[in-house]
């Protein structure tokens, strides 16, 4: 619509990785057309892996499954998403590469400009919005974890790469490795120019907090003016086992001093087992808005409908 | 358009391989909007080798470069036939492979039917036409080879494989393993439906021939009630090195009895050098339609739009 009465679309901006930001992305684009996903670039597992050691490129999985989910609902779209997701099977030197990371490689080949790149893929595929890489270089996430030692339960040790960061418990901090990689310039003009910034859900270290270790992205997330959104998952995985909610909050303020939240989105089953959460969350400036968002089969997924309800009532367009 | 007085679109089938069926369907398209594709699937080199030995499917080079061909003329349609026909560099186990060999090979193993699967790519692509292979299952070219042995020049050798044939001098004979393949059902009834078949350009014996060398092809070939037109190439290549035009007609018809022709599409420079060659075409029962095909670099191309000037004069449409 145009004319004087058309209302602007919200200009939102998703942060994260995998699966957490695929449902959120799938969740917002039922609430705005102008949607821009940021997305992790730490990814050494699987086929991302031998992608970026072999071509020395960004991972290009987290950002594949972004563009999936912003696929469109019509025919083609769906097809593509699908096809952009499947892997090769067998055994030899192609077996588990998903196609949609071999055909972001070829288009990054070929142009040389990772953002230039992912524009293109998108455009081809006819995706609804933009995929951005959180940084310009491939990175590697590094932490420092207790208990893994039984003998002396407090020793620290350091676990090097997301692929085994993400299946570790006891996690107690991430960074990464380059210390300070330069941000993709895209990524934060789009933090800067937002209305809703949207953090999470999922891995909590290494897809969620990983963003607020980028210096320039850090910054803009915390100085933009767009209201702050963090949408919390719906248990601990791995890497948070034995976490509460409130203990998701308390070292997610500690890897981003400063941060401040408008909105907490959570899952009220989850949160209201905690007595913390509440005050945590309001520590750090936000309402909380629960719901039930759980998929009814009792997995710990998020039901796109039921995100997308909360969205809708949150960015209220 | 539609209405007694629009004009039925004719339907044209080209068939072939490689470089020369890519001219023959840019110059295709602009002449009708109901073309199809038939296109063989012998080859056992580069990126298509690896990949039919890898995952036991239809070799997807020539398909690609098809599909390619027909891509439109607008802007994703350039970018996609760009993106499709890019290959990987380095050294690792992706360099050499095309970036549309990979997108087919993947969606024929998500599919697992090779013409669903190009018929997928075709839409996803907004491909103009449809692209099919000649046989079911991938095949190899064997020829008898006179001039090898210095020694014995009139010895007859074999030589596997299509690319080593098509850079083998002194071929006499082409064989298909296996010898009487199962056609691609899809591609017997595009023949038998169509208004005007196109043979040609390409390399004589490994693109052009062969498809004659699948029963229910040539069958189709031969008795279909569609025209016939064969477009002969600019010079002879390796695999027809001595080769007068009007021998490569003679083979034609030695790989193919009982075949007619309506019309032989040709270069004017060269097949004016042989007195034989329109004894020949009259033989088959062809009219000789010859003009300056080449591009004007000089090099052994069709020029598009000469050759589309041609088929526009011959189609009628």
């Amino acid at each position: 619509m145009s004319g004087p009465l058309a209302e602007r679309v919200p200009a939102v901006v998703a942060l994260g990785g995998g699966h957490g930001l695929a449902a959120s992305l799938r969740a917002l684009r039922r609430v705005t057309s102008d949607l821009t996903a940021i997305v992790t670039v730490a990814d050494d597992g699987g086929s991302s892996g031998r992608l970026r050691e072999q071509f020395d490129i960004l991972p290009p999985g987290d950002l594949r499954m972004a563009l999936a989910a912003l696929c469109g609902d019509d025919r083609d779209g769906r097809l593509w998403a699908d096809v952009l997701q499947s892997r090769f099977g067998g055994e030899g030197p192609l077996a588990g590469h998903a196609i949609g990371n071999l055909l972001i490689a070829g288009i990054w080949q070929r142009l040389g400009d990772a953002v230039s790149g992912l524009d293109m893929v998108a455009r081809l595929l006819d995706v609804q919005g933009r995929v951005l890489p959180m940084a310009s270089v491939p990175l590697l996430i590094e932490a420092d974890v207790v208990g893994r030692d039984a003998a002396h339960p407090d020793a620290v040790s350091v676990v090097r790469g997301q692929a085994h960061v993400a299946k570790t418990p006891g996690v107690q901090e991430v960074r990464l490795v380059p210390a300070s990689p330069p941000a993709c310039p895209e990524s934060v003009e789009a933090v800067r120019h937002a209305d809703y910034i949207v953090l999470g859900p999922g891995s909590w270290f290494t897809s969620v907090l990983v963003h607020l270790l980028v210096p320039e992205m850090a910054e803009a997330v915390v100085t933009t003016s767009a209201r702050r959104i963090l949408t919390m998952n719906l248990a601990p995985a791995d890497e948070t086992q034995g976490f509460s909610p409130s203990h998701h909050l308390e070292v997610l303020a500690e890897h981003a001093p400063g941060l401040r939240l408008d909105t907490i989105v959570c899952d009220a089953a989850y949160v209201d087992q905690d007595p913390q959460f509440r005050r945590q969350a309001a520590a750090l400036g936000a309402e909380v808005v629960s719901a039930p968002l759980r998929v009814l089969d009792g997995s710990p997924s998020h039901d796109v409908n039921r995100l997308a309800s909360v969205y809708s009532d949150v960015i209220g367009h």
